[in-house]
């Protein structure tokens, strides 16, 4: 990884560390830091950084604004961890599970609040009204993309249009947002700051349909998590949604009675399920759809009226998530 | 009631009827118009509304900003429902009870930012950031008096002052901010400003001290819950906390007795309890102690530079709320 990108997540992860979340009621604040310490790859506040480094020098001057985009971001898996019933985030116990969901509803709330403090605290004046109705946005669709993901469960079937919707909402627009935000509190080009929004939204696409893919193709070595884990649990991914779109015939029973199967052995259904993947090619096919999304983020990133040497250090990290784990 | 406040209410309803909350995904949005439809008294626009009459005529263009406070309001009562497991508001299922806790959770995360968007939307650019710095204070401050209030659920004793300081957080601050946000709209007076907050503190306290009372002293025609429910509950209000403090001998453990049995006639318990209250004038001392924050209350109205006849209004309206159900 590039030096300056690394040198800004200490940066990142010094500030958050420093950051005076609250005392007193500790069970609302020890939350808040419990989760934020967690750690991650900071991804949301790096890209406002890095947006920002594409037209100003002084980086360190917005480290205080890009917390905000990380501290929204955990509200958003404190709530979701509630919600889905998660024991586990970054291997850790989540917080519901390790105090109650009392705790983990309230605790969140006030992180919400935080990020508008946060926000609020770090941006200049007569940009304030702009950056919170882009914020206020952004916020309300990343909740109607959680929404949208648990009626999927309830679901026979999902179309790959509406999925793609949903993990737009639900998981690309706060990239679109941090890299956008960035840019609004580095300069006033207008084109620029939507096309920074729009290469955000892009490659957070990407990343999730890699996401879905990693689950079945990783490297169990290297995955955090436990290979298959979305097939074991019936989740739908973009993989299960076009696997179900193109089984036909043998397959497409044997993938409905492995969806409906009660008892089974784990690593046989998560075989079973990626032979009849395998079969349709719905790694290729995957892989193509994601790649489409990258491409346009990098179409984003060159159409922007900034120095090449800068941009490169974007589509340098870029590359360096995408090829990290495959 | 005033004529213009019976006005005021109806206007009030009226923009919360009108309000586009959003669409889709229904699960979403649903819960949102059905929690601002259950009624209630609209009390916190309502106090914005009364302190901006204090100086100025055009009531009617604050209608939209006071609503942020409204749907604040709403959504605490949505989340603090599922932490209390309640199963009615108003009489009516409770959103989680309705639907379920994650569309509960997601629905009332979606309100905060409401809030804040009706706040935004509605507030001149140059005192947003005064509004919201204010507004997120209060808000964290009422998650905070939610947390303390779990918390004392769990604890044997609760000392007066820190049961003071909590309906403070929880309840107060909130009626305080509302009138002082009616008054930023209205003027630049910051030594009005911070009077109409205290008003609202004070006068919070009060009508929190007022149903503690009702609680045990209501007539149960007029009263719309079960009158003793707290004290079914073993819920730590003023007069059980006072009652605590004061009970001895034969008093104190016949109270100690009724706050740990398991098994018993609910109106045996609430009539051998009220009775422990009679004899320790706890009706009397609360009352004392209800009255002082409203004396404080009517102080700081007195002490606002505004003319009296519009202060008569607030006068009258905090009144007829003290003397309607007693």
């Amino acid at each position: 990884m590039n030096q300056s990108i690394k040198e800004y997540i200490v940066s990142i992860n010094s500030a958050i560390e420093q950051e005076d979340f609250g005392d007193k009621p500790q069970e609302l604040y020890e939350p808040i830091r419990y989760i934020m310490s967690l750690g991650g790859k900071r991804m949301r506040p790096l890209l406002s950084l890095l947006s920002y480094q594409l037209y100003k020098d002084n980086i360190k001057e917005v480290i205080p604004a890009s917390i905000a985009v990380e501290i929204f971001h955990n509200f958003t898996l404190m709530h979701d961890d509630i919600m889905d019933n998660a024991p586990l985030r970054r291997g850790q116990q989540t917080v519901h599970e390790k105090w109650n969901s009392p705790v983990a509803i309230l605790s969140g709330d006030v992180m919400l609040v935080k990020a508008y403090q946060q926000l609020i605290a770090n941006s200049p004046t007569e940009k304030l009204t702009e950056i919170l109705e882009k914020f206020n946005r952004c916020a309300i669709e990343v909740c109607e993309g959680q929404q949208i993901d648990m009626n999927f469960e309830e679901q026979e079937q999902v179309q790959e249009a509406d999925y793609i919707e949903m993990i737009r909402l639900k998981t690309a627009v706060l990239l679109g947002f941090s890299l956008e935000f960035g840019g609004i509190l580095a300069m006033d080009n207008e084109a620029d700051q939507a096309l920074l929004y729009q290469m955000g939204v892009n490659a957070g696409i990407g990343f999730q349909l890699m996401d879905d893919l990693l689950d079945v193709y990783a490297d169990q070595d290297k995955f955090g998590k436990q290979v298959g884990g979305d097939i074991i649990a019936n989740k739908k991914t973009y993989l299960l949604i076009k696997a179900n779109e193109l089984a036909q015939g043998e397959n497409s029973i044997k993938l409905h009675d492995w969806l409906k199967a009660q008892d089974f052995d784990n690593e046989e259904k998560v075989n079973a399920v990626k032979s009849i993947y395998d079969e349709l090619h719905i790694k290729t096919l995957t892989e193509a759809k994601m790649n489409e999304y990258f491409e346009k983020a990098f179409t984003n990133l060159e159409d922007l009226d900034a120095p090449s040497e800068k941009k490169n250090i974007i589509k340098d990290f870029f590359n360096y998530l995408i090829n990290r784990e495959q």
